[in-house]
């Protein structure tokens, strides 16, 4: 941390405040500029909020951060890539995975004629909300267990592995016993209780981006399931809330490049939620292939205009195999691939 | 809703469209324009979700709602301002309610020591929080049951009700065993399991706005909670996350008098973490007073240099006191008064 | 300037910055923490950029300054209250300032009469658009020189001085001619040749915030008008864009707080723009004068539902009257007055 | 336009804002609904504002528009992609343009180097300023005039088109002389005044989005030029402002998406500015290239860690070549090529 100390300190100023650093257990560098003084506080950046207090000082201007404040997620810790693994499935290696399916699970027949279908169009992980974060209690709030139920359903007749949101900390056993990724939605992306829970049961986990949270803060939130003791994180970037409305959000393909570099994590990407209409989601997708993304989410519905939720920017499934057959040529250009059942092996070994 | 078709829609797309609409419920009122054909949607206004789906149809090309989706919270619905009790002082009335004390309980020794000095000053409530949502893992994360039990100390000696964060649906119980008013807090504001959870209380609830909340969202929080059977809502303004980086947050105080407006609830003012700097909190609660906020959220720290989190934005006790003798006559200004504990009875006959 | 190095940054690296600082004419001061070496570079801040410039050497992760890099804009270099004459109306003194008027001169007539209007509502600097910023070309663009030569006839006939904007240097001397304060808007707050321009006049300049100006950049661009030798700068502050579209703009009054404690520039407030609606003015306008504004700048239009422009934010001229009459006891609670051209000799005593 | 009445507005308010609507020059059109009556104002979109500012009766809750207000810049007006000339090179065509260069002029030798350099990497404009916006009046502000001559000189060396930034209306005719295409700057996109002039030029005009800017209103401003009699108009995505501080900008590749969809205009990326950190730059120009970005603008520098302004996010030559030879199966996968001086006729043919 630097401590800034405002223009025309004292010397008994600055020694306070040095003391004040050395009685928090750092040592205190001091620089004096031309205009003002600064303090280097050495040692363990964890006692960081600490020093951020000196700022009620009446001769502190500022304390500013020197360190990034995640270290688990970091890639100075670890160099290499992190590899999912999901029931078969490899999420951060070469081949990337595509994810799709309705934005809720409406009925038994809905969620088995689409998981049919995507897995028709290439998709290699289902998804599904049984449980629903809806803006208005009067929205549809989603079919809860019986939701969970078809997925399982629909996983046992495909032999796709199925991601779905958990909302509560209490419904993670329950929601781990029907899937194999935990999705904590944007909304949930600091609700901390449920991150811990969520890291408790080693399941992976996939972190959507908060519509206000900085790539800092999303991954601290990694960083809270990691240092739960649970490594199987990937990270989902969803497009954050900006002053532009002609989109849902606006996807910020930034955070997905900055994030590859950042953090040994896996980031996927869901064009989906980000641009709130389906005419976007193929040359966003294409975007985030080419950006380093390794996996897409993507809202698939038989029959969009009749969708109990989110209809308005669901593909059909035509439109994702016009997606894969798209995307195809564009990974093998960044020298990737899509995952493909029968290419498991192959990609296992890149 | 309106229905806006893309320009050249053929009479047999606006037809179909027209037997969606009725096929969900509603009566289907065309418009032709010179370049646009427009279809009005009439009936009740719970079903949006559905008629946004029909976006997802070739011919389709938004679709606009008219009304605003909350009800209970709607002053359309009730006109009276809501009055809150908690135990023994009331929030939403003529008297404007100071909310202060620490962020976290850190010690028993601290929370008595600034219980009885911002009672000294004049507040009413007492503010402190004993489960803290920390970005980071590493931070102080709060004392817990621990902090909650100094907390109701505290209320005894000085007869201050208390206002603390909850943060889990299965800790609600706890929480409201040991306080008056339970707060939510920004990055919980779409945690819906919670707020069904406190409504089921009956206990006040004050709702702090997310960082990216839209007014419309926060307003829809509310509705679960009032939907759930508890009315006793507070609205907090708090601050929301903008491109601004010289203060933590942007303090929203148009969007207090727009809620004074729209809603019948109370809204309170947190100006400590909208500002994340002291000197700014004065100035910015006789602004809310101004704008017509019901009452004020202060961080108050005997000594906030040595606070174990947010110690940068909070006020001594004296600027406490000095900031309640400046609110003083600005409340007079526009009709209103500090809530005091003598002064109950008055304020309640008006 | 503070220069971090990356993690494990050899000997030789650091030599290597530090003798590219010293030959930039700053001096390089080492401090080598647990994880990380930095640097600070001592010396005047103005070769600011060229430092930045390291960040593109591997080795160092970011370059961060520590100096605000304004400086005749600052407290710091000048410890009281600028104050701006015009034309006999002093604008950042204890009185605080109305301007009140039309979005845009529509006619002779209209001006006249609403300028007769806000003199007896007790407005004391007429404003009013002849050159318009459409964001459309399609749009009412302003009277140009002729609405100018209203809005003088309307001064003579009213003894108001005039407020009006300018949107190209090539216009600068010509709306001089004819106005008391030139304004810059909004979206030429970062035309630079415009400030130039500006500072030549030595006539009062009203600056407005754009709507994605950090408050660092608005003072910077106060700088531009400074140090190009004209002293009367007034800031106002008009709202910022965020995400929120239930308001047309985000008022935001930490900045207003915020600069006045940074600078020794007047500021003023603009609610009109900032809330696009009528109803929220009044609010705001006891908001911004309860945390230290120095004047507002409110629309006012006799008829605006027949206005040819942002009809919908003006306040009628008895809508006016009642705010000023609202205000009133505001400033006299925070210690300040209504400027009133009778009260001038007074007030200029303080 | 859609004109919402507030609930329980009686017949007489209904007729009157009728009447208003059709002495306006519209038809009015009534639906009532359960709660609220809507009026459809049926006619030429332009008359817009004045509608708008019915929002100012009373009765009226809100006025929403139905239709985009620009016209010219419309894919409805012109189905077919708009191919802007640029002195033998064709952007909006089938093979996309990289423009890469310093960021500024700095001196012959400078600009003369990386000249050479950017056309051995295979770019085929070259960019450069030589008037500087800059934030701040310390800064480096250009070499002007001077400047213009040295890219001049280098376009007479390497053959490379030149793209540079005006500033001021004043300024149009001279680097009109001196450059191929003009470029506003993202700080000019509301200069009004500015884009009328270049309006007048018939050259080709770069219009780079501003940092709070609306897709609808950059395509305004567009709409400003191509109503200016100048069809020759190139749109560039350059990142907006948001929260997120950990890159310069948040690119923004949706708006790319969508404005491709929306008008007919060619839309290019600027990698650099949007993320302010040279190792963004190959992810982010290959994601655009997926997206259907027509080009890149890519900040080059001989050696950026010397850089006079924005080094910090300046490729090294190399690193320009490794750019284009990543881009190029990229490009194949989408179905477009890289242009080539040799292959412009084969592009064109396409």
């Amino acid at each position: 941390m630097i401590i800034v100390l405002r223009a025309g300190s004292s010397d008994a100023e600055v020694e306070d405040v040095c003391r004040r650093i050395e009685r928090m257990g750092y040592r205190a560098h001091t620089i004096r500029g031309e205009l003002r003084t600064v303090i280097g506080a050495i040692g363990d950046d964890r006692g960081k909020d600490r020093l951020k207090s000196l700022e009620s000082l009446e001769c502190v201007e500022a304390v500013q951060p020197i360190l990034q404040p995640f270290k688990l997620a970091s890639r100075e810790v670890r160099r290499e890539a992190t590899v999912v693994p999901v029931d078969g499935v490899r999420v951060g290696g070469r081949a990337i995975v595509v994810m799709a399916g309705p934005c809720s699970v409406e009925s038994r027949a809905q969620v088995l004629e689409v998981a049919a279908k995507v897995k028709a169009a290439g998709a290699s992980v289902l998804r599904g909300g049984a449980f629903k974060p809806r803006t208005s209690p009067y929205s549809f709030q989603g079919l809860e267990e019986e939701g969970l139920k078809y997925l399982a359903e629909a996983k046992r007749e495909t032999g796709l592995p199925v991601v779905t949101e958990v909302m509560e900390p209490e419904k993670v056993e329950l929601v781990a016993n029907y899937s194999d990724i935990l999705q904590i939605g944007a909304r949930n992306i600091q609700n901390f209780s449920l991150l811990r829970r969520v890291a408790e049961t080693r399941k992976p986990v996939l972190l959507k981006r908060g519509m206000a949270t900085s790539i800092q803060e999303w991954l601290l939130s990694a960083e809270y399931v990691l240092s739960g003791g649970n490594p199987h994180v990937i990270l989902c970037e969803r497009g954050i809330r900006t002053f532009e409305t002609a989109t849902r959000n606006t996807l910020d393909l930034s955070a997905v490049a900055l994030a590859k570099r950042s953090t040994h994590l896996p980031v996927v990407v869901d064009p989906s939620h980000a641009a709130g209409r389906p005419d976007l989601v193929l040359p966003l997708s294409l975007a985030a292939a080419a950006a380093g993304a390794d996996g897409l989410l993507v809202e698939v519905h038989a029959r969009p205009e009749e969708a109990l939720s989110d209809g308005a920017q669901a593909l059909r499934p035509r439109e994702l195999r016009d997606l894969m057959d798209r995307l195809d040529p564009v990974l093998g250009a960044v020298g990737r691939a899509l995952w493909r059942p029968e290419g498991a092996r192959r990609a296992a070994l890149l």
